[in-house]
């Protein structure tokens, strides 16, 4: 049985994180916009060994249990002890991992969502096995509960599946334009002093965000979060005003990862993709994708 | 302007109606089905006169405010009060109303979404002033969070939209057959002696789902239920034995409609409606509708 479920690229905007001792109830409030490319899981489940064995691996590559601690924690969970048989999860990632899009949630909630498709549970069961093994791994906070909820989401109540609470905006008619250029570590980042300063910020900017909540707010508020909190210096700042001057709604940078992203009309699209291609930068462009992760048995002519 | 939401037909399957003061707070329990036929929105604003108007329509005939509390409530809170200008809400159902199929709360949901997405607001402040409407009108309880939810939702947590908790089941491949007959008054129930067993044995329902969680349990348990509550007995009970004649799923009874549903795997439609068809009774078939209700510009041809 080959189970396929993908999980949207998510790109957070701004963001507050809320520690708890119940990873439940860990989670985060901001706001962040999902993608149509992203994590696509593909679980290969077959019976008819001796023992029970489970294997991960990343955009082709087998990786070991340490390098994958997320993935098998979940993937532990979900398969049931007296299983015998060979579980195979390859996990693709449509941007590189570390950069802030997510790929860790990506391969949690989809290796969650595919092996309880195939293995028995429900949609929110699986959620919360991902959430949990992201929070107590320190793979991230927010990303799960914002990837199922899918579009351009705003977290007004921190917290795991069943418990956090994410809204959505209404919008039209945007792609978004992604520059990624490295990465950031996410650890190190909350583990500094510069947490004190998101927080506050953050705060404020989902204050602001719910009084007037419309994309335009969204990425003007995120990018005064990502200067105020001085995430956002340098040639990364000054490529961001480079966007600006093609782009009606300023540019912001993805938090938490060396890179920026825009909200782009059609008609804008061509003038940005240019001043890239000029500036030597690598760029790509995807839809937003609404709605919830996808899951479903799949019947395709192999692992694309 | 003109904006389109379309909002799924719910069948409840079972149910625990869940009161209370605060109508964010009233919901129910629960497990149902929604469709990919249901109720469609037009919203039309046009500025240029000089007074606020807001007019409604159910499949293309206007309706008085008394006709339509409910909608009429939706539309007076989120249209400002300093508005000048005509808004018209068309509302077309694809089931009769009263059938059991949530066009209340499709009407409700619709408009609120519609409106938001034209005036300002979010999916969540939509969905509680749709759910409120519902609850403190009797539209309905539980139907709005299930129409959000989309698939095949369990509602584990009774509440409105960002309070109730609602799961999905995993499932593949199914259609729904419907036999819609006539109404029933959810008011009417909701107000008898039966509401006490309904009470009882909808919780257990909900409790041996969640063991159990597939779309065959859960018709199986509808069907229990539908039987110990009492509410479904003489003709539509004699209808629901012959169709598990031809079905591998028990059929149970549509809550609260006088009526049945069924999930119908491809090879067994044919003979399913070839009964139905001897039988000399009405039914419809329709896809399972994944995710949330969808809402947005509207540039067609007129209004369908």
């Amino acid at each position: 049985m080959l189970v396929r479920a993908f999980v949207p690229a998510h790109i957070t905007a701004f963001f507050v994180p809320v520690f708890h001792d119940d990873p439940l109830k860990a989670g985060s409030l901001g706001a962040g916009i999902n993608l149509d490319k992203g994590t696509n899981v593909f679980a290969s489940i077959e019976t008819g060994t001796l023992e029970r064995h489970i294997h991960v691996a990343f955009n082709g590559e087998p990786v070991k249990r340490e390098e994958a601690v997320i993935s098998y924690s979940v993937a532990e969970k979900i398969v049931p002890k007296d299983f015998m048989g060979e579980v195979e999860i390859w996990q693709y990632f449509d941007f590189p991992s570390g950069y802030g899009f997510g790929n860790s949630a990506g391969g949690a909630l989809g290796t969650a969502l595919a092996l309880s498709y195939a293995f028995g549970g429900t949609w929110l069961k699986a959620a919360q096995i991902a959430h949990e093994a992201e929070v107590v791994n320190k793979g991230g906070l927010g990303d799960v509960v914002a990837q199922l909820a899918g579009g351009m989401e705003v977290r007004v109540k921190a917290g795991g599946p069943g418990c956090g609470v994410v809204d959505n905006l209404f919008f039209e008619d945007y792609k978004v334009l992604v520059v990624p250029l490295g990465r950031l570590s996410t650890k190190e980042i909350l583990d500094g002093e510069v947490v004190k300063v998101i927080e506050v910020e953050g705060r404020k900017s989902l204050e602001k965000l719910l009084k007037d909540p419309t994309p335009e707010r969204l990425m003007a508020l995120a990018r005064a979060f990502a200067e105020r909190t001085g995430l956002l210096t340098g040639e990364l700042l000054e490529l961001a005003g480079e966007l600006d001057r093609v782009l009606k709604s300023p540019s912001s940078m993805i938090m938490l990862g060396k890179g920026l992203f825009a909200l782009v009309r059609e008609k804008e699209l061509e003038s940005a993709k240019a001043l890239l291609a000029d500036l030597n930068v690598p760029y790509d462009v995807a839809e937003i994708h609404e709605g919830k992760p996808k899951v479903g048995r799949w019947f395709g002519e192999g692992y694309r």
